[in-house]
């Protein structure tokens, strides 16, 4: 019963085989086989439209090198408190951008709102006192397990974009977000108008794989340059190439979501049974929270479940002395049946 | 018949079995996992020493990251005038030190000699106008197919030493340089000297893997935070172990380097027999840099062989206007039958 | 009637003269001169310690460099939330630490408390997926007028040092502080366990000068080099140390401190005496904030009074939808006159 | 009898009282004062048309300032191997702009051509593995004291232009190569295809006052941000203002700098009649180069002479085991009577 992370499950046996598959003969290092090229193309085909993608070996990678082409040092980007980039990537994000500010606003559920960018915009009115503001980063699916929708995220779009300011998404559970919502990648993306996004494929069963993903293309143009400066260019750039083809191949990256999802839906309405339990959020994507009692905390631990405590800072109403707010990933490979043995454990309490 | 490099190959496949091999059940992410410790336990075993080893996926993040642990911005680093930290990875270094100068020494056949650095360092004299001299970084292989021997490392390390600079060791291609000279790893690094080395997999085997190996301890002291912010720790590091314990069991890597260093001999032999060819230096690892006419040049590349022309600056008699310095890379995997067919095509000019 | 800051001022008349007295013949450059030296000098004699100074041109400058020697870029400092390091200087912190994090804590009346820092830590449990906490810096005084006393400061590093964590202060108003609090010098850094001081001249009637002071030698190390980088070694240093000297000889500084930190108190005492204002927190440097009716700051400004409103955000009880937090900043060449025609023109109302 | 530099002498007494008239009163802060603001008023007038100015206090500051404007951290940036830039700011090019590669090609007499910088760029052709071209920095005096002709620096720009690339000038001694030339402050500069300068007050007169001038604004946009990031927006502006109005006003910087060139153009005549010495390039600005025996020059240091011995490598020739490469500076304030002594004392040997 691992609900750890979705990234403590391995790799799905299509993307194993694929790596074989690419594995003969030889192949241009450095991003210029074919398999590269083809996994290029084929994001432009799932996005339906004209984008560059990069692909590199990690998110924190991803979010650095994406936020770089937005950012200069002395520029502020605005997110979730409780976004990767602002509390779990060591600074890294500073690091790729040379110093910029990754300024985090406190949203219930995961989520901020175009009006809590607009009433930090307007703290901005020393000019250069003040980071210059460049950019807004979305996390979708939220660190939360929430969503935000096409319409949602466009508004942020359709505020900051007459200010200069850039549109970034942190897909690393992008797939997760999409089938939760039910829209295609296009709407969620582009149309609603997101400029460069981090598409996450490692958590939902690549091995090591995250592509960097321009819909502006102007802010793809020296990009070659920051991800080979960055370390994430692969001499063997053909086992992500291949991992990508075969994560995108018939829809195994919905597949995979779907059923993540399917296992949180699940876990969520089994824990909401339970009298003791409340899960605050809605449970949107792979991911759910619990506010359980300290003593069925416990228990469930040391009864051998792996889950993680999680702040209770963007619950509303906090939670109680005696409570854990509790985190439980669901993967595409969660076993079904160690969501139900975990379910009995609760309620056998 | 591609000799263009050694990163054209592929994954030996006991490599990729043990890919396959990791991928059962579930495992703690970011390096928690049972394989990247005991990964860490062999190179302890290979090295005969204690060590620290952390796992990345590209050789120029590993060598920046390792460069990080010994200068500060203000610093600069000692190095062949053609190393690839030099000229090859888009300024990457000095992105990972925060902007320390990569100072490139010419000498001949791609090596440098503490005299060199000596002459370079007393021209240091005014204090803070210059940067800080912090280390030296030899490659081993050479970027030109020439070997440091273990008595040549430690004369850089007796000099350097006493001023408080660090050695570091850049092996892209450190298998090939020990199967050419016959040494065990530990004469070849800490006990000639080296503090911290770039041990390069994906070149000989592996699919994305390297390793920056701390024999100074002190210096690895932060370096987990350095590999976090770089991007470069795994959440699923279980398929970075894997590949270290499959490379370096059995001693397959100095399989694969005995190999690839057989072929090259064969090679370089089969070359210097050629009345236009010159073989000018001493091929020592899996490289085999050649001087020939531009029309033979020509006439293999339009026969379908694979290699680059080279930059001839550390030829000491340079070349003629009609000549080319051609470099042939020989991999585990390069067929033997390729170097014999090259040879021919070479001959029957 | 100019409250707008301190910097709205000129040069103390002694400073000026010292500047052309220091323009006589010849002096070695980058601070070789002799009244740079004794600038350094100087500031042993005033500390009562060893130390190490150096001359800067730029508060800001001072800050990013101080915090340079103390944390990497993969570290974090901690300070109050409304800290210039954190929100008045435009990433420049970030730039010379190359990525820091600066976390700041919100405190009532622009202070911390070692339990706010202590509630940090805790929350850094996860290793190198947070930055590492390298440091907390104190602005004495604060951003908010008050001070911290030595005894105050010594809690501070009582309990950081055992973690491997510097003390930095942010002395832009080090003298306020040190009128204010009526210690010595000694006695609110070095013995209360400062490690390194950004030492404001400007503020308190210098042209452009600060020093970074280091009272922990071992950091001083390799600052020389970090100065010059960050392009702040002045050719002619000699119009530093000039300035310092003067700002130092007789007690000059104090002086000026002294005459400052007693209009403020004349302005707080008439301000309080007003029905309709409340000055929130106590006066302790030469900074007085107070809560007015809108009103009355509008006619105030429209009445050709120069002061600047402030973030209320460390008031604990907020203010009213009518009412503005205002700041006023009494500086050595405030004229006595000024603060009395300003409280006839508060009180005429 | 000081030649070691021009920043060895003071500050020219107009540029003093203008600092002491800059006193009076109130003034805003942080560069809003009416001094700064005709300053830069008066340089659009000097230069003949529309830019932007940014005075910081001091030379490195401009230049890694001026730098981070043309090229971002996986750029090169293209100069002579002797330019301050590239062996005098200890890595501080390297620091503002985040790590571009600062690449010196070598030429005689300190210049560089345009067909050196085509040779260099004819070597990037592998794309991301090298960094990007994005500048040429031309010094203008040279290191050297020779200077680049309007018709020369226009062949850079006409040669760069096309390719995206930008045009530096380090203008330290600006005024010494417009006086040598001859041609008016817009010739040598927007004309030519300068896009950014660091205009150098300091040397020629000044206490410490550089400034960026922008004549691509569109390089200037973001500026003042990165001016505050680097510690160099000045609280108190107003004094930085007032050097340089003083500086321009009534010509006192060509003054200045025609008295130094002519000091330097007497130097080099007494120099070169003296047979045991050599005067290898033209004498074109206000530094002298004599390559002369070094009993002479141990002679005339230890006759209390000042000036520095300097490294010959431009020298095309070289110099003999016995000699010395001497570098003569002269100033606006040196005395004249200094380089009569100086020279009696050289032929007296």
């Amino acid at each position: 019963m691992n609900f750890a992370s979705d990234n403590v499950y391995g790799v799905h046996p299509k993307i194993l085989a694929a790596l074989a598959e690419a594995n003969l003969g030889t192949a241009p290092s450095y991003g210029g086989d074919g398999l590269t090229k083809r996994a290029e193309e084929k994001l432009r085909e799932v996005f339906g439209c004209d984008l560059r993608a990069f692909l590199v070996t990690s998110g924190t990678a991803a979010n650095g090198l994406a936020l770089s082409a937005i950012t200069p040092g002395f520029g502020a980007m605005l997110c979730h408190a409780e976004a990767h980039i602002s509390v779990d990537e060591c600074n890294s994000p500073e690091f790729f951008t040379g110093g910029a500010k990754i300024l985090g606003l406190h949203g219930p559920a995961g989520k901020i709102t175009p009006a809590m960018v607009e009433k930090t915009l307007k703290g901005f009115i020393r000019g250069e006192h003040d980071p210059k503001p460049k950019g807004v980063s979305l996390t979708n699916a939220t660190e939360l397990g929430t969503v935000y929708s096409p319409q949602e995220v466009k508004a942020f779009s359709d505020f900051i974009r007459p200010k200069g300011m850039k549109l970034h998404m942190d897909g690393a559970r992008f797939a997760n977000a999409l089938v939760g919502l039910g829209c295609t990648p296009a709407e969620l993306t582009w149309k609603a108008g997101v400029d460069v996004m981090s598409f996450g494929a490692t958590k939902n069963g690549a091995m090591m794989l995250e592509a960097v993903i321009f819909f502006d293309l102007g802010l793809a143009e020296d990009f070659a340059y920051r991800r080979m400066r960055g370390g994430q260019l692969m001499s063997k750039s053909r086992y992500l190439g291949a991992q990508m083809l075969a994560y995108l191949e018939d829809g195994l990256w919905l597949d995979n979501a779907r059923r993540a999802n399917a296992l949180a839906q699940r876990l969520a309405t089994g824990l909401a049974e339970v009298k003791a339990v409340r899960v605050p959020n809605p449970v949107q994507a792979n991911e759910v929270f619990a506010v359980m009692p300290r003593v069925l905390y416990d228990r469930l631990l040391s009864s051998g479940a792996h889950f993680y405590d999680w702040m209770p800072d963007s619950l509303g109403d906090g939670i109680g002395p005696e409570e854990v707010f509790a985190r439980f990933v669901l993967s595409f490979a969660t076993p079904e049946e160690d969501v139900e043995s975990f379910l009995r454990l609760v309620t056998k309490g």
